[in-house]
C-alpha cells in the first residue's frame, strides 16, 4: 500500500459533536472480475447502498447450513471459544465469529460464485474476507441490534483505510416483517457520519453484545431516514440482502416464535488491506478482524 | 348479576402446568344497538378475533388528538399522578392511564359513533369503558411488550367475569411495519390459555412496566401462531385496530427514528361488570379498571 493510503479520511469518535460528512470513494468500483449483476442490479446498489436478492441459494444448500449451524451451536469445545457470542442474561448463542474457517460447509457459502462475484463486481477486484459470522435472533426473546454502519467501526477499530467492502446477509430462516428482520436506510452509505466519544479499550468485548461507542446521535439518524426512508427486505430462507460497508443498518427485538438466522459474510478489497487502528489502539481480534492474509478468496462451484 | 356470574368458568394462574381450553363465549353477541360495521365485518371479526379500520379518523381529528396528548405529557402536575407509567431506566413517558376521564378531548373520542358503533355491534349490548390509555413508543428506545390477552388479567386482577369485552387501538402516528406495531395472532381469541404461578400482591404496579405473570407459555403461543400466524396491521394515523378481550397480542422494539403513539379504550358489556378478582386479592385501583360506575357510555357526533 502506498503512504497516502494510511491518512484517516474518515475521522471519527474524535470530537465532542457529530459529524456529517460526504464519501469519498466510489460505491460501485467497476471493472472486476464477475458478472452476475446486471447494470440495473448495479445501478440500484450505487443509488441506495443495497440490493435485496431473492432465493440466492437453494432449499437443500439452506437444510445443509442450517443443519451445520445447529451442530456449531450444539458443540462443546466451541462454547469455551471467544468466536462464540451469547445473549447478556439467557447465555443463548447469539453470534458464532469466523464460521468460514470453523466450517467447511460456511467456506464453501462463502466462496460460492454468485456471492463473489457480486463483491468483486461491486469492488472492482479481487476479495478476501474481512469478517464471518452466523447471527442467530431467537424466538421469543431475539433482542435488538441498534443502527449503525460497520465501517466506521472497520475503520476506527481495525483499520479498514477506505469504504472499499460489502456485506452480504444470507437468511437461514424466513424473514417476517415481524421477527426482527435487518432494517436499511437506504441512501445513508453517502454520507459518513462521525460519531462521539473515545473508544475504550477492548471495546468489541461489549460492543458485540450491546454497541454503545460508534453509534450515530439520533439528529443524524433522523436526518438519514427522512433522506432515503428505512427497508426491512422480506423474504424465504435463502433470500440475501447485499448492502454497503457504509450503509446504516440495524434490526429490531423479536417476540414472535420464529427465530431468524443468518450468516453474514464481509468481503474486502484487496486493494483496501487493513492498516493500524485509526483510534490508535491494539488491534481487535483475527476472529472479528482477519489481518493474517489478505489474499484473494477463489470461487468453488457446488460439487 | 345473578349468582351464576361468579362462578370461575376462566380459572388461570392456579396449576403449575398451563391450560389450553375452549373459548365458552360467543365472539359476536349480536342484537344489540349499531350498524356501522357489515355482516362482513362482524364474520371477518367473529372468525378471526380482529379488524383493521384504515381512516377511522381523520387527519384533523388526529392532529387534535396529538396536540392534546402533548399537552398531557408534559403537564407537571400530571407526572406525579399514577395515570402516568414511565419507562424503566430512561423516564420517558409510556403510557398515560384513564386518558378520557383526564381530557375532554379523548373522552369525545371514547363516545365516537363509529367506535361505540362496533363495540355495540360486536358485544350485542350497552357498554362502558373499563379501561383507556394512550401509549408511547419512542423512536429509537421503543420496548416491547411482550404476548398476551387481555381477558386473562382483566378476569384474574379485575374480575371481569365473561369474554365480553372489545378493545381498540387508534393510532395516532403512522403504523410501518418497523417501528413495532401492534401484532396479532388471528384465532387465538377462541382459545383460554391459562398460564402458571401466583399473582403477587400489587402486581400491577411491576406489570404495566414489564409482565411476568399471566404471559403465556412459549409452546402455547408457537401452537397459537401456527394456528392461524401472525398480523401486524399497518396503516396511516387515524387507523385502528378493533380486538377481542381474548386476542393475543403484542409488539417488538422501535430502534426507528418514528415514534409509535396510540391510544386504547377497552369497552366492556354493561351485561358483563366486574365481580371480586378471581384471584382473592384486592382490586386493581380506579384509573385500570373502573368499577365506580357500569352505566352506558352514549355517542356523540363531532360538532
Amino acid at each position: 500500500m502506498s503512504a497516502a493510503a494510511i491518512e484517516d479520511v474518515y475521522p471519527s469518535r474524535l470530537t465532542s459533536e457529530p459529524q456529517f460528512n460526504a464519501r469519498v470513494d466510489p460505491v460501485v468500483y467497476g471493472g472486476g472480475p464477475g458478472s452476475w449483476l446486471s447494470p440495473e442490479d448495479l445501478q440500484h446498489f450505487e443509488e441506495h447502498g443495497y440490493l435485496f436478492v431473492e432465493h440466492l441459494i437453494g432449499t437443500t444448500e439452506v437444510r445443509e447450513l442450517a443443519d451445520e449451524l445447529r451442530s456449531l451451536s450444539r458443540d462443546e469445545h466451541l462454547r469455551n471459544q471467544e468466536e462464540m457470542i451469547t445473549e447478556p442474561g439467557s447465555g443463548a448463542v447469539r453470534s458464532i465469529f469466523r464460521v468460514h474457517r470453523l466450517s467447511p460447509v460456511f467456506e464453501r457459502l462463502a466462496r460460492n460464485v454468485r456471492l463473489l462475484d457480486v463483491a468483486r463486481q461491486v469492488l472492482g477486484s479481487e476479495v478476501y474476507i474481512h469478517q464471518s459470522r452466523a447471527n442467530f435472533k431467537p424466538g421469543f426473546m431475539g433482542k435488538e441490534f441498534y443502527w449503525h454502519s460497520d465501517f466506521e467501526t472497520w475503520h476506527v477499530e481495525d483499520g479498514m483505510p477506505r469504504m472499499r467492502a460489502i456485506s452480504v446477509s444470507v437468511a437461514l430462516t424466513e424473514n417476517y416483517s415481524f421477527n426482527g428482520p435487518l432494517m436499511v436506510m437506504p441512501g445513508s452509505h453517502k454520507t459518513y457520519v462521525s460519531c462521539v466519544g473515545q473508544t475504550p479499550e477492548d471495546h468489541y468485548k461489549q460492543s458485540l453484545k450491546k454497541q454503545e461507542y460508534g453509534v450515530p446521535d439520533d439528529e443524524n439518524l433522523r436526518r438519514l431516514a427522512e433522506g432515503g426512508g428505512i427497508v426491512a427486505p422480506t423474504g424465504p430462507a435463502g433470500s440475501a440482502v447485499f448492502f454497503d460497508c457504509n450503509t446504516i443498518h440495524g434490526s429490531n427485538s423479536n417476540i414472535t416464535p420464529h427465530p431468524r438466522t443468518n450468516v453474514f459474510f464481509v468481503y474486502n478489497s484487496v486493494d483496501n488491506a487493513l492498516q493500524e487502528p485509526f483510534c490508535g489502539l491494539e488491534p481487535r481480534p483475527e476472529h472479528i478482524a482477519t489481518r493474517e492474509s489478505f489474499a484473494p478468496l477463489t470461487p468453488v462451484e457446488r460439487g
